[in-house]
């Protein structure tokens, strides 16, 4: 069994502590570990380092190298440019055919956050063992607590017989990121499961996928597929992600796919979107704040917020709501619920030139 | 004419910028000069500085000869502890007898803001004229612009004569910091002036009103007065200072007196009591943000806010009516209105042995 972890993200929403250098997954914002070093953690009691592949840029594969120090460098796969994730998943999948023949790919976003791994473990098994049965492209959808427009959503179809302690479902249909009615009606209705991104499939069945229903995107792969591993293929990467069409695997594969199933991860699931998602799966004080990085916080009639400072004490008084955060060079404070506005502000720094805060 | 400034504050509501070493009136907190070089650059076209005496604690006196190069070190003199203003405004009023047999004596707050010096200045001119004609205690009155309850008030009384371009009243009465109902009604009343704190009168007259309505005071005075210039005058100093009840001059003498006249100031008065007071005289953006000392500063959606930060870019994000300060260790992040809280951070500073950050 293969893991496949993409790491190619900014991650702009974790300014100012995510910079250019240093994206989100590459940043110890959950706990002492870096998310992409608690990603890892955590497949490596099913996966061995030798069959985890890392896809990412070139700006951070040496910081990934160093984080990742088990993990054989000849393993961190480099995209010329981030083409979104099908272009991604194609080339990993090409990695473990040559690798392996074929096997299991497990598809793994860097920068979520779960509460119990071991869960986690036991839902991947259970996805592994069904993709392994047939051509099946296996997704784990996660139960939704509220009817958030940031994510896609899977609606469940037929139970079907999985072998497994989990139950696996044929998949009725995936829906792009709805409106806000749309959201309520599907979290109402208790059929649809959040997209977490993650999926699990043999290299051999996604490649059939993609050849089937993205033929630019496999015809590119199987030019890159001709060099890999001889002197052209750095060229040949380069040419050919210059004309690929940045397309999701969700997109591209999965809404018109008919072999799709669910498995339901019930395992303390995150996607760490926000400084907003951060504080919801931080431990808080009675107050309901969280704060973290060793900071020394004075609270006084202060609430619900987040406060990040590895350095300096951080006094609140009367606050509600907040989160504050102490970096080197700058410092954001953004009510909560407003953390969109981040990325405005990595926008307003970029046209500001301001380049040295991002 | 002399020109006392009393520079006994410790201004903990300055936090994290005031620190024990270095209170509110040491501070560049509304300009590039410090709070009480504005206070001396006011005073100095009518008084030149060997008439300007400043009263201190022996902790703040070196850096306060720093900041006044212009004032005589003689001229800085050293309370061995803070007794509140009475026993201050009796010890400085020794210094001018010794000095120039007598003199009118104005008496200046040493971390006020005013608008208009120019205006300033001819105020207190007609003061000085009043005190100059006879046994008069004269203060400055500010018109409220609110119901304060953290100043004491004073009610006007019958016009006098006064010779000048400024009106000069008798005093009815001088009322303390009253309740919230109280201060409505004497705002209400428009007889009623908050008490500026600026006193100007001869130093024999306000001697004479401490031997009158403070005889305890009077008696330490005449002891002081004898070693004045000896060498037993610092020891003499020390053990007066020890018995002196802490007892304001308002209260000692001007609640009491029958001899108070007032001048209405209308100088654009602040005593910058706090973070909140700051914000009110500082200049603000069209969204009401007042952006200080110096910092880059982006800001979306956000409202009524004061940040001070001389090094860091603060980025804020949707939020409202916020006080932000920035320093070397530590950083408050204060809501507006709350900022009566600072004083309840450094207590708990102090009882939580943080020290460093006092």
């Amino acid at each position: 069994m293969y893991a496949v972890i993409m790491a190619g993200g900014r991650g702009t929403r974790f300014w100012p502590r995510s910079r250019e250098k240093k994206p989100k997954h590459l940043l110890d914002i959950i706990s002492d570990r870096t998310i992409i070093q608690e990603t890892v953690d955590r497949i490596l009691p099913m996966i061995p380092p030798d069959n985890i592949l890392v896809v990412t840029g070139r700006k951070h594969a040496r910081s990934l190298m160093n984080q990742l120090p088990a993990i054989p460098s000849t393993n961190i796969i480099i995209e010329p440019e981030g083409r979104n994730t099908a272009p991604c998943i194609g080339l990993a999948a090409l990695h473990i055919m040559k690798k392996a023949g074929d096997d299991i790919m497990v598809v793994l976003p860097s920068d979520h956050a779960i509460a119990d791994p071991g869960k986690f473990r036991q839902v991947i098994q259970a996805a592994a063992q069904t993709a392994a049965g047939g051509d099946a492209l296996v997704t784990i959808g996660i139960k939704p607590t509220s009817p958030q427009t940031g994510f896609g959503y899977i609606e469940q179809g037929d139970s079907i017989e999985s072998g497994t302690k989990e139950e696996v479902f044929r998949v009725k249909s995936i829906r792009e990121k709805p409106d806000f009615p749309k959201a309520q009606e599907f979290v109402q209705s208790g059929n649809f499961y959040w997209n977490s991104g993650m999926f699990i499939w043999k290299a051999s069945t996604i490649l059939k996928s993609i050849s089937r229903l993205m033929p630019d995107l496999y015809s590119g792969l199987t030019t890159i597929n001709e060099t890999l591993g001889l002197p052209g293929e750095k060229s040949a990467l380069r040419r050919i992600y210059k004309s690929l069409v940045p397309i999701s695997i969700d997109y591209g594969v999965m809404e018109k796919a008919d072999n799709v199933y669910i498995v339901k991860g019930d395992f303390g699931w995150s996607d760490v979107g926000s400084w907003d998602a951060l504080w919801e799966i931080s431990a808080k004080d009675d107050n309901g704040n969280a704060f973290i990085g060793g900071s020394c916080v004075i609270s006084t009639e202060s609430t619900g917020s987040l406060v990040y400072s590895p350095k300096k004490l951080i006094a609140l008084a009367g606050v509600k709501d907040l989160i504050v955060v102490d970096t080197k060079d700058a410092i954001l404070i953004c009510q909560k619920g407003n953390s969109q506005d981040v990325k405005k502000i990595v926008d307003i720094l970029e046209a500001k030139k301001l380049g040295k805060y991002l």
